[in-house]
């Protein structure tokens, strides 16, 4: 081949910031402290705490390649471990402090991380798992001297004692784009968490997906609220795309409540803001209790919502009560985690607000850099119809090739692409819905019913509080579902009238065998719904038809 | 150093196409044809018809690396062979058809390519030249049988006949990013033209800065006419950014007179037109020969001008007259081309038209990816103040480091920025503001002063057709300022009225020691002042005041 002849440059996070400090140096970081009050400051001054972490770090004995945690809310200092650890070379492990203790020791140990940043919140997390920690050989405290607590962690750090002590001159060093910059574990449902291991290069192009247009159009003009933690994906790459964009940035630390939320978007003047349905569902129910009038107050524009289905009933509140459009998206840890953004196309300006609706509770069409397809059980790829549903598939360069110190790999077809264990449609315009987890949906007769879509019909009625659809074992029909659910307090629903009540909201055959009612659900550590353990618990269970 | 463990995905021009072709197949391509009516496809049949290109080169024998040469205008053919002939490896070269012929053979003959492309507009040229480009084997006009010239063309093929014979089955080969994937040459002042040799990586990575918000925007939701030539730095980036993004694309063939560009605009209801001031100044010129309102019967948002300084009036006229967003950018060949964008940030939004105006004559801020610095005549760096005025010079993984099978190589510094050759300053925002050429800049006591700041003051004057300024020797202040003037016909205009006009326009120790008057200016194939030329013409020339 003949080889180009283009500045050989590699893509390296500290280039973000580096970006930002001389072209956006006064964009501002708002943050809102664990010791309480709000923070200011600008990509100039992350930007020269970074080199200081940098510094710091190498004090400290690190050298590239290791592994530095943090246990750490939204704000400027988790930011500037962001840039300061990567740019440096080692690899930044934000641990997701929602996980079980255990769950949080076993990530440590096994991403050997050595030394471990914290928020105030987590000391007393700290304190019982330091020992446990057998590679961590720093603990610090994310604070100023006069918030040190008092407590037994060993050898215990203050921040900014750590940042002060050091010089703000230092050259980013400059290595192969593909050097791994950060690490976060996904929970799965089995097995042990397993470790996604991002690269400079993926979280470089994964931030130019963000900043089009036709991804999440982040930009200088925007104030964005990062409600989505700064440990669950990056942030879903926000602090990478902030920097690159220098759009303004607000980071609501540990107050993720309806009324903090609201304040903080009030405020600041946020014009955009992303986050999963739970914190919305918190904000909405705020609105409500004090009888708000969002539209008027907030400079709201847009809502990201990903993490799991954005509700039609929330984009509708976000549209009619804020003025805000929900922008819905889906991506995974594996993923970086964009895949997918539903934006409209011009085709769609002459929609009615219900039509609009129904386009904006689909996952939307994959940004450039994503390549998708959907397969049935033997691997043939199905039309872009809007009909047929099968296995979802996706590859590309800030997709995850293979896990961190594990010897289980994700699941790679035979052209390279990763299985996301979702089952989704895609229309002729391109535009991706997810209609189930592939494990939970139900195999009758050769045809594939959707678990999801009878827990919608399900939930919708006003006696359900939660619903659960798991597929089993039926003689004729291979699997047939059963409906699992939780009554609201002092509701009083029969078997009868709840299938009645579902009759028409889902093609006949889909209609549940069966209903049982249960006191509660069995979730994870992070809430989501544990359709195994359901599985276990009804694996004898058999159907009255069959 | 620890690698990273995402999928190794190359970034290839040919995943763009395949992008549009699965999530945005129904989007349209609309192009003035040479052979007269208008031509609509989609990206769908682009992609299609792409394949059949790369089966048709097969067949001809091209290989991975080989050079394709194109002399076509801006339409759909063009741009098949952009997707076409990259894609499969080899390197698409397109040529200037406003170059002198002898220019024309030169660069074939020094890019040695084997196949040449061209519209029906080139066949004089194309069998004046003939059997002087050596390498060619293959000639191939652009259109279909029944329009197909009578002409000494050895051996010349029909394009359609071409594609026709060929299957639209062909799997992209999948290949190194470096791999080189277009070539355009830069007429120089100096020298012979040198040619700039684009990889799929650098194409891939400037399309994601045309596609981000702070960069030019394209979306899919725009209608983009593409005024500036595709044979012009792959017309900006256009035909690989609307791929990614699913724009759709206008292309105004051989028509870029101002009523044909205005009907285009109006017809196919463009949102975003991109071209160099001297297009958009026909345009001007139509819109108030025929008194149109463009306000009431375009649809036009924004208009991105570059290649040379946007003019404040022309700004101000699309402001008012077409209530369109004038968004200056900056670029060269060397740089693929995207510098610097003209958007504005919140901070403007209180602005008057005047200041918003002066603004907008910067070039505009630094796209991610492009690092800029201004330097002293020893290379240190100056301040971002907007005062201080210095060489530019950039760098990053679209911009060339080595020119095309030359000797000559772009000025490198020591850290490996290419030095623009133009003289600017950059403010505390970022702006970047261009104030001189650095070889046209009159070094005056130490102290630089602008030709292009004086020259803007001279051609404000009414009588003024044209103006140039050069810097002449002077015994006391080493050089100082020439002015010559051409003067529109039957005016009248001496040297003391043209120095007292010019008199608090500019500062006092600016103010040109001599005027003379010509009849004519010297100007390059391609329009440019030369400026070379005129400073031998007046090498001898003696201040009154040296």
């Amino acid at each position: 081949m003949l080889k180009g002849l283009m500045q050989d440059r590699p893509l390296l996070i500290s280039s973000l910031l580096e970006h930002a400090a001389s072209f956006h140096p006064d964009a501002e970081i708002v943050s809102r402290t664990s010791e309480g009050p709000l923070h200011r400051c600008t990509y100039a001054d992350i930007h020269r705490r970074a080199k200081q972490v940098a510094n710091a770090l190498t004090a400290l004995g690190v050298a590239a390649g290791d592994r530095i945690a943090t246990l750490a809310w939204n704000g400027y200092r988790h930011m500037e471990l962001y840039y300061g650890v990567s740019g440096m070379g080692a690899v930044l492990h934000t641990i997701n402090p929602r996980l079980f203790p255990e769950q949080i020791e076993y990530i440590v140990n096994h991403a050997e991380d050595r030394i471990l940043f914290f928020d105030l919140s987590f000391v007393p997390l700290v304190e019982a798992l330091a020992s446990k920690m057998t590679t961590v050989c720093g603990f610090v405290v994310m604070t100023e001297r006069a918030h040190l607590p008092d407590c037994s962690i060993p050898g215990l750090l203050c921040y900014e004692d750590l940042l002060g002590a050091q010089a703000s001159d230092y050259a980013w060093p400059r290595f192969d784009e593909t050097t791994a910059s950060s690490l976060c574990y996904t929970s799965g449902t089995t097995g042990n968490p397993k470790g996604v291991l991002y690269s400079h290069r993926s979280s470089v192009l994964h931030s130019w997906a963000a900043c089009s247009v036709d991804g999440l159009a982040i930009g200088a003009s925007e104030t964005v609220l990062l409600v989505v933690p700064m440990f669950h994906v990056n942030a879903w790459g926000m602090p990478y795309a902030g920097a690159m964009s220098g759009a303004r940035l607000v980071m609501p630390g540990p107050a993720l409540d309806g009324r903090s939320v609201y304040e903080l978007m009030r405020d600041e003047k946020v014009t955009l803001a992303l986050g999963v349905p739970t914190v919305w569902l918190m904000l909405l129910q705020h609105v409500d209790s004090k009888g708000l009038k969002p539209k008027d107050e907030l400079c709201l524009r847009r809502v990201v919502i990903g993490g799991s289905s954005a509700p039609r009933a929330m984009s509708e509140r976000f549209e009619t009560d804020f003025g805000a459009f929900v922008v819905h998206a889906w991506g995974m840890t594996e993923m970086s985690p964009l895949g997918t953004v539903c934006n409209l196309l011009p085709r769609h300006s002459g929609c009615t607000l219900e039509q609009r609706l129904s386009i904006q509770e689909k996952q939307g069409r994959a940004v450039y850099g994503v390549e998708m397809k959907i397969v049935d059980d033997e691997g043939v790829s199905l039309p872009h119809n809007g009909m047929a549903s099968g296995h979802l598939l996706v590859r590309g360069p800030w997709i995850a090739g293979v896990y961190f110190r594990d010897e289980g790999s994700p699941t790679l077809d035979a052209e390279g692409f990763f299985d996301t264990g979702d089952v989704a449609s895609i229309d002729a315009d391109g535009y991706m819905q997810i209609t189930d987890r592939a494990k939970d949906v139900i195999k009758s007769g050769g045809e594939w019913i959707s678990s999801i879509a009878l827990e919608n019909a399900a939930i919708a009625h006003p006696a359900v509080a939660e619903a659960a659809v798991i597929g089993v074992a039926h003689a004729k029909w291979q699997e047939r579902p059963l409906l699992i659910v939780v009554r609201k307090p002092g509701q009083d629903l029969t078997r009868a009238s709840m299938l009645a009540f579902m009759t028409g909201r889902v093609a006949t055959w889909w209609l549940p065998d069966d209903v049982v009612f249960v006191d509660e659900l069995p979730h994870s550590a992070t809430g989501k719904l544990q359709k195994m353990k359901l599985r276990k618990m009804f694996n004898d269970y058999r159907l009255p038809s069959a």
